[in-house]
């Protein structure tokens, strides 16, 4: 039987959960959500533990994050960090994690998962993920799509067709992020699902759509490959070409692509944590609805999220009184106030500080 | 002629302006209002300095508060620092400051003034309390009261009756912080002056009516005197009776029973800085009405007060995206948020703190 690999996309800018994400700890290295204590990468890899060992974990993120990300996950052999020397988007980095996977396992199915995405209820995830697993081994690209319970604006859809198995479909195709017009169609059509950036396949089915719709990268990995195979040491080699491969996203650049794509629809809580206020959403809250981390307090207002993140262990008190909906985080070296309702313009603060050189707080 | 001496009350618990003033460092140790980088007491002493020389200066405040204060005012004589051994409010305070100064000169006049109020207009200023020195120095025990120029609510105010010399008046009544009806009324009346705290007598004519009214700190001032008089170190003593003393404001224990009163009226801009607020309407503000200081930057947000009050010299930035009228105050171990239109509710976060034991941070 075909072993199962899972390769975890870590890479990311952090920005969006700035000054609690920086250059240098993004995103999937925080505790975001319910569990401030576990960073996402952390419980992403433990939520797939049921169904694949550590020896076939693999982690794809920015050569600068590697030492950060082993921290995370002790637990993981060292060949299990692929270090992109820079960053290419998802289908180079897919590509290459298929491509190094294949190598040690002609026949290995391939999971590919986002390291930074909340799940609420895993016993349904695990069975949608053994689903897609099936479909995969004995057939196409399949993904997991979300059945939407709200009509969402910041996901992009995937529009749903015939049953072609127990819980598989057809995609018909992909929609980019839809209008709130658009969104509430797609909810009461009932044909659409959220596409959770999440993709099954055999190595060698995933290489063959690259070598049909990406040629460019196709002979990039091979040429990485045959370095591989003949170089003692064949980082050179893959700094040189990864630097010229094509910078796509595997959604735009193969799956957009492919004639035939299989969709697994699941029910299972689903976020993927884009912004402040998803934090807010699915964090403990306390009877006033905040949302407290570390030494905070709010008297007398509701429904804010305050996160003192310091880790310091300098004494030191954050206290809110009066006032609601706001997000306020603070760290050694930052802090940032923002309403909830405008948990996207942090940007305006990434923004504003790299405009003044202040690149070493981001 | 008579010598002018000045006593600036410069006590003060320190709530009102938390985190950044402190029990150690009340609000007259800080730079509220357009000068961030001076404290409202040497504004204070800088503002009398063309009518009162340092040698006739004094200061009067806590014991525990000596050394900051020294440390605010280095152009002072040590001996100009009266700290009261423990707190028993105005009367004491000022009848033990007039007693100091009677004893080295019977024919003192004596201004006393808060060290924490904004003046605006110094020239008005000089003006009024050169015309209420003059009052006091012939007559009875004069007050300066301020035009209103809205109904306020947060401060006393004073009854004027007829003029008896030019820009002098009698004081009808005290009147306690009226109610929004009551306080229309007095704008629109015109008789009406704000208490401004600030009183003008002969030393001489302060002791007599504190003997006629409050015998009881009468008595203790002359216990007092006595020692200073005869004892080496009249220390043990000063604390023993200051203890004993009654507790008991000026104006409810002397000012309010005295039949005859002088107000001079004054036109100078003049705020008691009660709050954040009034620290926000009196900053200085950028093109957006925020009141900025230290490293703080607003984003597309107006309105605010965003004081980063650090001085240990860190690397650290505020950031405050698309937030309007609210204080944010940030110290090396203390944060508040809070809207402007709940600045006096900074005592609840100060009552948090007092109830769960961090009264270090207070």
């Amino acid at each position: 039987m075909a072993e199962i690999h899972a390769v975890i996309l870590a890479g990311g800018s952090g920005t969006r959960f700035w000054p609690a994400s920086r250059r240098m700890r993004p995103k999937q290295l925080l505790g975001v959500g319910p569990d401030p204590n576990t960073s996402l990468l952390a419980a992403t890899v433990r939520r797939l533990s049921p169904i694949c060992s550590p020896e076939r974990t693999w982690i794809a993120t920015g050569e600068h994050l590697v030492a950060a990300t082993r921290e995370a996950l002790p637990q993981l052999p060292p060949r299990a960090f692929l270090g992109e020397p820079v960053a290419r988007n998802t289908a180079a980095c897919i590509g290459w994690a298929a491509m190094t996977i294949h190598r040690q396992d002609p026949d290995a199915v391939v999971m590919v998962l986002p390291s930074d995405h909340h799940v609420g209820n895993e016993a349904e995830f695990l069975r949608v993920i053994a689903v897609a697993l099936g479909s995969a081994t004995n057939g196409p690209i399949t993904t997991v799509g979300i059945r939407p319970t709200r009509p969402e604006t910041g996901y992009g859809y995937l529009e749903v067709g015939a049953e072609v198995a127990a819980g598989v479909h057809r995609v018909t195709r992909f929609v980019e992020k839809p209008d709130a017009a658009r969104a509430a169609a797609y909810l009461e059509s009932g044909r659409y699902l959220w596409n959770s950036g999440m993709f099954f396949f055999r190595a060698a089915t995933l290489l063959d759509a690259i070598a049909q719709h990406l040629p460019a990268l196709a002979a990039g990995l091979r040429e990485i490959d045959a370095a591989v195979g003949r170089d003692p040491d064949p980082t050179k080699t893959l700094r040189e070409v990864f630097a010229s491969l094509p910078s796509v996203s595997i959604d735009h650049g193969v799956m957009e692509h492919q004639s035939l794509l299989h969709v697994v629809p699941g029910a299972f809580d689903w976020s993927d944590l884009g912004s402040w206020e998803s934090a807010w959403e699915l964090g403990q809250k306390d009877a006033a609805g905040n949302v407290l981390v570390g030494r905070a307090t709010v008297l007398d207002g509701h429904n804010n999220l305050v996160q003192d993140l310091r880790t310091d262990g300098r004494r030191r008190v954050v206290v809110a009184v009066g006032v609601q909906d706001l997000c306020i985080v603070d760290t050694e070296d930052a802090l940032l106030i923002l309403p909830r309702d405008r948990a996207q313009d942090v940007r305006l603060a990434v923004e504003h500080l790299r405009a003044g050189g202040d690149d070493d707080l981001l």
